[in-house]
């Protein structure tokens, strides 16, 4: 393809976006083709860093909102080209998150006087590593490409505002035993045995929900894996459990270690990785604004999404997005018409 | 090194066996030696099969004997040659079992009339996976070879009398749930949390001691693996425990995997391999003269060993070594000389 046609409406540019493949670290095509695209509107003035495209208007507005989408899918599950039946577009990528791209670029091509200036960011990254991320990228190299009075992340919520998202903490319990050979078993010390301690705890742990702001945040420490073992023959003398924790986002990284730590008490836990969440930030003024506009009742995120980079930028943020996130990542990925259109639709409302 | 010299005594002959390296696979050298020395033994007759070298006494005797050691060993760990330091030869293979096939060869060596006849077995791949062992490629390919009214296999016993052995069951334990995110953890089934009761029962499980005839067989059911996980923001849908059933010599495979799936009962128990323990056998006239010799309280053997092929093929056998199984498979594995010097005279004595 030599160039995308913004004047599409939304549900067939969802489709032409998702077709051109752009697995995390092969985004450069289509990053290439939004930068062409944008730069043939007269009204956005267009950077980009690496796979990366960073296009605002400048009418001296008193606000400037950012409106955020990444381009980059998880790998494809012979999911490609679309499909489009009764209403609804299958296919990589279609909910995660090329339909919130494609309203998106809607909105940067279509209007060209809105009612606050607009920073339209579409990026590169997001479904693999942290340090990967093209949002973290440019928040270091060119953080004022980022600045605003609110953002708007366009994740699959269903086209509901979900406000804030929960912190993760990640850390392996590290149970330690005494080798044998098993068929002498009491000469040694089962270090998997010792996690059936750990695993009863977190079974029966009641996981914690917190309300902020009138969204309720459901927490969850769980178990994401575990692993024992020497040999077929041999009483095994380590056993780690990785255990995952989602935090609401009134809890500090530190108070979130603190409650494994608690819930974990006599072992041996070592956090391997942390973020903190975004607050909802819901009663910011830009905010209140946007979830009138929207007209459906905010829900909380409970995912970690880049909206926590915002967050920590200052910017308040919100996830708003057509797609279904309970189908995201799936081969059976799809994203149905009707509500591309209408997120469309409330935010060239918003925008006026 | 050309040849073997069966005349020294067999504390250096035991240093010189060990210092031909013969980790499972590559015991060849060691066998050409073993059957070039024997072939020079005028009473014996010598036959080979791969790298398992049998030489047997033909005087026509009223009783025979089977006399046996695996000649490889496990992979070295930077501890050959031998060192020789008060009284304790230290290196790879010395107590595991090379002492053992030292003094089995001077005893095939050095007693051209013994009162019993005699099949000395020097074996191939007892370390590794059990297809590969000599032995039991012997009993499939020569069973006549194996024949005979009792076997002395020379694994290490600290020179005492180890009556048969136990049996072992492995079984794959497989916890089922269902994936969600982990940030939506409520919307999933954990399999590792429900793995938690199996390791609660296994920890519980108090093990049983069964006596036969005055040896008292100590059982044991563990984990020896436990694994699962997706990826760390995912509950895992999987989960499997391994446990190894180390079961005595009087139950048959079929009660041994009975028990271990009453202990789990509610739960998938996949056995995927077991093999039977060897009754010990010590009511039988031979072994009871050969107790008798040894002069010291008989002992259970509690790992498998290969004494169950011999009882499999009908001949009652014992484990009676000079090593010390407790240094086996270290690196700092050894053998004192005292033990050598002890088993030979006390077979020496009961072969007349």
């Amino acid at each position: 393809m030599d160039s995308l046609d913004l004047s599409l409406p939304a549900p067939e540019l969802t489709v032409v976006l998702s077709d051109v493949e752009s697995v995390s670290g092969s985004e450069t095509a289509l990053a290439d083709l939004v930068e062409s695209a944008l730069r043939d509107v007269p009204h956005l003035s267009v950077d980009r860093d690496g796979d990366t495209v960073v296009a605002r208007t400048s009418l001296g507005r008193a606000e400037r909102v950012v409106v955020a989408g990444h381009i980059d899918t998880v790998p494809l599950g012979d999911n490609l080209p679309c499909r489009v039946e009764h209403g609804r577009i299958h296919g990589c990528g279609t909910t995660d998150m090329k339909s919130g791209v494609a309203v998106a670029l809607r909105l940067a091509a279509h209007l060209p006087a809105p009612n606050r200036d607009v920073t339209y960011v579409f990026y590169d990254n997001e479904e693999v590593e942290a340090e990967k991320n093209g949002l973290g990228r440019v928040a270091r190299n060119s953080p004022d490409w980022l600045a605003g009075d609110f953002a708007v992340l366009m994740e699959p919520t269903n086209a509901t505002v979900e406000g804030g998202c929960q912190g993760t903490l990640r850390a392996d319990v590290v149970l330690r035993g005494h080798r044998s050979h098993s068929a002498r078993s009491w000469m040694g010390d089962n270090a998997v045995h010792a996690a059936g301690e750990v695993l009863r705890r977190l079974a029966s742990y009641e996981a914690e929900q917190v309300d902020i702001d009138g969204l309720v945040y459901r927490e969850g420490l769980n178990a994401v894996g575990i692993s024992g073992g020497v040999a077929g023959n041999v009483i095994p003398d380590e056993c780690v459990v990785t255990v995952n924790y989602r935090f609401a986002p009134s809890k500090s990284e530190d108070e979130a270690a603190a409650v494994v730590r608690q819930v974990l008490d006599g072992f041996d836990v070592q956090v391997s990785d942390s973020a903190p969440g975004a607050l909802p930030g819901l009663s910011h003024p830009a905010a209140a604004a946007f979830v009138a506009m929207v007209g459906r009742e905010p829900q909380p995120k409970f995912g970690w999404t880049d909206v926590a980079r915002f967050s920590a930028l200052g910017v308040p943020a919100v996830n708003y997005g057509p797609g279904d996130p309970s189908v995201a990542h799936q081969r059976e990925e799809y994203c149905d018409i009707a509500p591309i259109l209408e997120c469309e639709q409330r935010m060239t409302a918003w925008l006026g």
